[in-house]
């Protein structure tokens, strides 16, 4: 299974690498960082840099789409090599997906008219902008349409997709061998169970 | 504060990329890729690769040491380069900390001697070769050594660091900032709660 996850400047490093890892760590599964030419892509901190390795021609029919998010998404909008990639691609991916603002770049693309889908809390409502149907969960799944939450959502998307493509022992014995027994000090992880005014602060370390 | 995360070949990327996205999100924190020499370098499944953007000689004194794991560790443990670096630095560090496998450069630096310390349930035995009292924990923090159980654990354990470097709300912030509010949708991220026989099936993932 080939899954291929395009990487633009200014992308969010964990909504890639988490299911990145979640996936690499599966037998039978080849994971590729794409970009319009292989090369160093920085992300929206400005302090972490990875490689893609495959240029979008070389890998036009992915089996597995992984759109990550980031601040770098909105100008993302406007690169109309990667929305071409997408739409392009996905007529034959077995799953297009998404990570937080991923999502938006799917909306681009036109893949979620009608659909339910999924993204950052702070931008739920923006996939009202492309015909979708914005749906306060951690993972949506839509036919082969597959949205994740915001940044860390990406972790617990893959291993739901892993155990469609694979099968649950194989994403349980992944989800051990990557020790997910998630033991968050604090219950501050989504805008229902966070401290009142706590939002906008977390809004400006995003933007 | 300035975060140092060395980098080694063949670690696990999320190890890094973990605790790496809850501190770079964190007001005031600068997080630094390193390795002997700056250049990319290459995780544990040799399909994604990071850059070290600083030697180990321009970022001596870092406050917070983060050592990632990966398979790459039990190589890196004859990397005298890296061992010096740690041995060096930590003297002068606030914290100096491990996910997963990292534990054990630690230990090999003469770090965790009568200490009480956790690394992958895989490993946790072998934190005694190096003197330390083996803890099933999710975060042991030890005076100024803080370390995390398995690969993901790494985005804990920076929660927890960073409530005790700025505050707590500045770490719920970063929480909700990244939506940390794990689903994951099993229960078998660890030894625990696993089914039977899983344990043996996550190591051939591994290694």
């Amino acid at each position: 299974m080939q899954v291929a996850i395009p990487l633009y400047p200014r992308f969010t490093a964990l909504d890639a690498v988490g299911p990145y890892t979640v996936l690499a760590f599966a037998p039978g599964f080849t994971v590729t960082f794409v970009a319009a030419e292989p090369g160093p892509v920085t992300d929206d901190k400005g302090s972490l840099t990875l490689e893609a390795t495959a240029s979008y021609a070389s890998v036009p029919r992915p089996d597995v789409i992984l759109v990550p998010g980031g601040i770098g998404t909105f100008d993302a909008l406007g690169d109309q090599a990667l929305l071409d990639w997408i739409t392009e691609a996905h007529p034959h991916s077995r799953w297009t997906t998404s990570v937080c603002s991923g999502a938006l770049l799917l909306g681009a693309a036109g893949l979620l008219d009608g659909r339910k889908a999924t993204t950052h809390w702070a931008l739920l409502e923006h996939l009202a902008t492309y015909g979708a149907e914005p749906v306060s969960e951690r993972t949506v799944v839509e036919g082969k349409i597959v949205t994740a939450a915001g940044v860390s959502a990406g972790i617990d998307m893959a291993l739901t997709l892993l155990a469609q493509a694979s099968d649950v022992e194989t994403a349980q014995a992944v989800q051990l061998a990557i020790e997910y027994d998630p033991q968050p000090p604090f219950n501050a992880g989504s805008p229902r169970t966070a401290p009142a005014g706590l939002a906008e602060r977390a809004i400006q370390l995003i933007v």
